[in-house]
């Protein structure tokens, strides 16, 4: 079994212990999907849009798979527009961190995980992976910041959205 | 070597008749790249990202080209925004009509051309191809209707830019 | 109401009279997605992914929801790996003709169809729409071919892919 | 002037020192594009294909981006098959770490650079930035692994790659 919480990438960046502390002791919201509280688990189908002359999937498409995950994450919460938080609000994407394990296949169904890591003042980072079965393809950690939509700048998260999220 | 001219696709449709009651007798509109009055040829190089599994270029990639022709196609004519004509108008596709014949593979250079079959009141037809050398890949007809940004209604074309594709 | 079936492009192409011909008199492949034997209708969600900085879907995001719903369609008959017949054998896209008549937006729920329209000695040819709710937004017709990978020579579909497709 | 050698997703990470240990005392290789050794820069148009509804590049799509100027670095070394060292070997993208900075808007040319920062026994690290004029938009670490297409196991890098990414 490929088990992303002991793959060389998260020790060697030590992303275990900043997300360890925000979540506190005992959180199991790295763990594996099912019965872990808060996390979102969507099932994808790799279609041949998906693959390239590899045979496998484009490495580039799972941060898509990525991005389904976080909007149904949101959703989920009750957000119907989870890209726009109203006319002038945006999410963006910050910074993205990618571990590849092992690639994905045509016609495979996927499972991919969104968990909330942590809440910025304008900012939410998440812990994401791509499981086939119980393998870890691939896993990632993904900022989002809201942004003001004609200048760009950041802009404070809701107060209600921080009780949806965190609730 | 595959000639695009020819094709059942072409003929079954009768795309010959109609397009050249455009272009008028003697057009060269539909001959090969070279030398062809105001037809454009973007040199276009396969990546990763436009290969699916079964080895080729994506097909669904190929309208991807065509679309950065029609762009370059505008820009040469002075268009430096070719998808907005101001800020209430937008072009958008309203048909296309493919037809393939031959694979496209990993790493080739490939001639994508763009020439413009007819000016309508608000739309303009495209006749696109694919070449590898002096093979004719991929063949088709696209129309872009310039519409209304907000009430998504067909717009008359500027006077001005009737003249300057025309001309 | 949009209704896909009254079209322009349709009349102007004949296509009815075409697909009539194979379906025979009093078929209603063509119709309404609800309650037509053999038509098979795919929800798909609109994510950020598919839309452009038009802020509607990316027109040519809607062939993949199209291939999408052809892959459902022929998973629903027992193929587990439609794209591939074997080792040697491939489907490609041959020809596709597109007609957009509405756009759709991010977060939007369509239903996107696939109708078998004629079965050939190498080819299947499918009628294709999206809707969203009781409007067609969209409607193909998408011709495809079973090829050999090595030769890219088509190849006669077996027997009993014919029969599992027309029983 | 927004300056990718300064941000904090670099500090944060100490990737600085750990590139600068391969690098050596005095390398440039991390620096501006004009004038430094070994790094290669590819101009990128901004098409429509790359956008989405948010009116700007779809992030995910950067790392397209990215995987171009890798290709012709690599093109430029000789390789003109880059994805595949053989029939047998294929590279793979095994991390990608992304930082965001600023948006880059329809019709922009951008400057997009591969710089080679580490080469392993079976793997290569790039250091990539998309620069628009003076302003650094985008920077990135890719690591890619050679590795056997069937068993999909790494593999050692030839000693004449080796040559001529370093030379």
């Amino acid at each position: 079994i490929l088990d992303c919480s002991h793959h060389p990438l998260r020790a060697h960046r030590a992303c275990r212990s900043i997300l360890m502390g925000w979540m506190g002791a005992g959180s199991s919201n790295l763990g594996p999907v099912s019965g872990v509280s808060g996390e979102f688990s969507l099932p994808v189908r790799v279609y041949i849009e998906d693959t390239d002359a590899g045979g496998i999937v484009y490495y580039v498409n799972y941060l898509k798979y990525f991005e389904r995950a976080r909007t149904e994450f949101m959703r989920a919460r009750g957000y119907d527009k989870p890209a726009f938080l109203g006319p002038d609000s945006l999410f963006v994407v910050t910074q993205a961190a990618v571990q590849y394990r092992a690639p994905a296949r045509l016609d495979e169904v996927l499972q991919v995980t969104a968990g909330l890591a942590s809440v910025g003042a304008a900012t939410l980072a998440f812990v994401q992976r791509v499981y086939r079965g119980p393998d870890c393809l691939v896993d990632a950690e993904i900022s989002i910041a809201l942004v003001d939509t004609v200048s760009g700048k950041p802009k404070r998260l809701p107060a209600s959205l921080r009780r949806d999220l965190q609730g």
